[in-house]
């Protein structure tokens, strides 16, 4: 791997505390951030990035998505949820291949590192091939082959076992830029025993668990009528918390559920503009922050927030929070940067991610900040939550090595990728092919 | 003004049937769209432009805001909205000049073209700086000098006259692109008797109004305390409606100030980020477009939204009504898409414009679809409120000239703008000035 040396470049570090740098250097060996600040005397960089006029961050974890579904973007709008999922999203994917899978979720890293994300926490079917996407894309990723527990799961590729021989394929691959977990749907789908299974299963091989939970009135509902117990108490009582546990939307949970959430160390992964998109209300998150429950963000789907940019979604987060809750000091200065960072390695298992300081892992993004609304520059951190877009990012770094550069795309063949992308999901959806030229109509 | 061509684009033309047309062209002679589809057998474009992979929307009109408040950009973070105006934006503006004016306009600017706006209304002091910068650059606007009728105005640079004198100076000027209102701020501010002068002067010269309306729930409880109407009532009964009037935002309004609002023909601009992010609430506009009301879109002040990026109030204004009246199917297709293209031309006064059809005023932005958050196309018109991002805007055109193309303002030294707007910025708010190799931390 190559050293990386960028100069001159501010530096939001997001240490505990919030120390910002100016015209300062980043030192990095291997995949490892070796200096902050001062160039190191005897560092020989083999690349030198000029980082004047840019910010430099850590790099986006998206903590929760579905990556091949950029194969839906634009395909289910302005419908109720059932609707959406019923009609359009099961409908598409009952022609769903291997094949769309890796094209999908080509098309998903191409996005993800053009707008800073290094990391991403995936849930869906034929893992095999997003985790070859992942292994040539260079990004970090926690992957989960989703699982439902009830019938023989052919339309999913796999069931649990299969899910299993997934894992041991995958472990330790990619230079460790691999993490694995398990991906019972929810406990509104799975059964309790497939629950209580994969919770033991999770226990004994040390893998995390990575579910939906809580989305809405209908799913507490119909649990407490089934089980006698919230979405999150089911669940507490079935043993997945037993294993690190991302649990992704808990939009609907008591207090008693957070205090649970927190004593547990289960991690939340929010994604507000697909609960904005599909009208199915939003948690107030400083219930959640309080109780030191670690809150990350996701992009979800594309079928349902059309697109994998999280600039966009840390924006979302912050002012959607002001709004629900009618106060404009919710959400203060990096609070959605910190959870669109750190929060998601934390939640994804990657340790010593999420800051630029030495000792950390090189996953760090640029934002090129000569642009029209990044200035006048009165505040780094606000403009970064506020004003910059995904496409301000010049340059991504995933584990020490650089992804893409002013533009350009280093480790994938984006060209191709969209081509074929674009063919797998009209074929999915029986969309007769067509380029810009020969649209049909 | 040169001829031009734009060959196979696809164009989303926002025509009264919704036509979208496939690997079109468009001819522009002068400032006057002249053919869609087939390119005109005897037409000689001075220049072409290539337009394959492109789609074309008409161009945004950002239908309220206050230009020059970039200089405010990332200044008043996290407040409530009493402290973020008497103890950030007012102390800030104390120091007010018209070369703060200029810069910050000229800034706003640049970010408005790049982002796909052909046309703004602006609302603010010392507008003759503003006027220069429409000049200059080649955009539309409403120009409105803001006066409160209380006082000398010194704080503001003119009186009601000084206003009228600014009117009088740029009339026709700029080949019609500058058309002008008179700006009383509000009801709240604005003493009854000043507001029926204005509105017997607007009556008698035939000038637009242009003016802040029903913010808050203490402003509804002050207008009824001290006349005995809610704002909108108010405003009627001292004649304000006889003229053509932009009513920003309207968040709290009672069915029969929507009935009024509608009979008057009142066009009311909606700035959804600024009420996110400042926590004021917002209003049901399926109630407005029910009625017939003509609701346009607005980006509001930098100062308290962050940006000026028409497709980004664009998705917002979208899943915010989708969000709020918990109505996944509210706001559907392209419906924000003409509140921010014909609703705010018609709001601004500027007559045949919003629809790319011969005929119409040649303003309209290409944006460059071969990117991955676009693909795969399924739906142009959802790719464009939901994923297409101001930084995909590749041409402007307004009044039939090219104003950017792939990067490059044609009409603004971008580069001069960036560094004097900061310089003015931070000596308005008393920061040391600093480049970014030299910033004090």
């Amino acid at each position: 791997m190559p050293n990386l040396l960028i100069t001159n470049c501010d530096i939001i570090t997001l240490d505990s505390q919030g120390t910002i740098l100016r015209n300062a250097n980043i030192a990095i060996e291997g995949n490892t951030i070796l200096a902050v600040g001062d160039r190191p005397p005897d560092f020989h960089p083999d690349e030198i990035i000029d980082g004047y006029n840019h910010v430099a961050l850590p790099g986006f974890f998206n903590a929760h998505c579905h990556s091949p579904m950029t194969f839906e973007r634009g395909w289910a709008e302005d419908l109720p949820f059932p609707r959406w999922l019923n009609e359009k999203i099961w409908v598409a994917e009952s022609a769903l291949t291997p094949d769309d899978v890796y094209w999908g979720a080509a098309l998903a890293a191409c996005e993800m590192i053009r707008t800073g994300t290094v990391a991403f926490n995936d849930h869906y079917f034929y893992m095999d091939r997003v985790a070859e996407v992942v292994e040539q894309g260079g990004m970090k990723a926690m992957l989960t082959w989703c699982v439902f527990g009830i019938g023989d799961e052919k339309e999913v590729g796999a069931n649990l076992d299969g899910t299993l021989a997934f894992i041991e394929r995958w472990q330790g691959k990619a230079d460790g830029r691999i993490r694995l977990s398990l991906g019972p749907h929810s406990p509104y789908v799975c059964p309790p025993e497939f629950l209580a299974r994969v919770a033991k299963i999770a226990a004994e091989r040390k893998l995390p668990i990575h579910l939906h939970v809580a989305e809405s009135k209908e799913q507490i509902d119909n649990s407490i009528s089934a089980y006698g117990k919230t979405p999150v108490a089911h669940l507490e009582s079935l043993g997945v918390f037993d294993a690190p546990c991302v649990a992704a939307h808990c939009l609907l949970v008591t207090d008693d559920d957070l205090d649970l959430l927190a004593r547990r160390g289960v991690s939340v992964a929010h994604t507000p503009i697909t609960y904005m998109k599909l009208a199915m209300g939003v948690n107030d998150l400083s219930r959640f922050l309080r109780r030191g429950i670690n809150v990350a963000i996701g992009a979800d789907g594309p079928g349902s927030n059309a697109d994998m940019d999280m600039p966009a979604q840390i924006r979302q987060t912050a002012i959607l929070q002001k709004h629900e809750w009618r106060n404009p000091e919710a959400f203060p200065g990096d609070t959605a940067l910190r959870m669109a960072t750190q929060n998601g390695a934390k939640a994804m298992g990657f340790a010593r991610s999420g800051v630029i300081a030495p000792g950390f892992a090189a996953d760090l993004t640029l934002f090129d900040f000569d642009k029209p609304h990044l200035y006048p520059r009165h505040n780094l951190v606000a403009h970064l939550v506020h004003s910059a877009k995904g496409s301000d990012v010049s340059h991504v770094i995933a584990d020490g090595r650089l992804l893409y550069r002013n533009g350009e795309l280093l480790t994938l063949d984006e060209e191709k990728i969209l081509r074929e992308a674009e063919r797998h999901a009209f074929r999915m959806v029986g969309t007769e092919m067509r380029s810009m030229r020969e649209y049909k109509g």
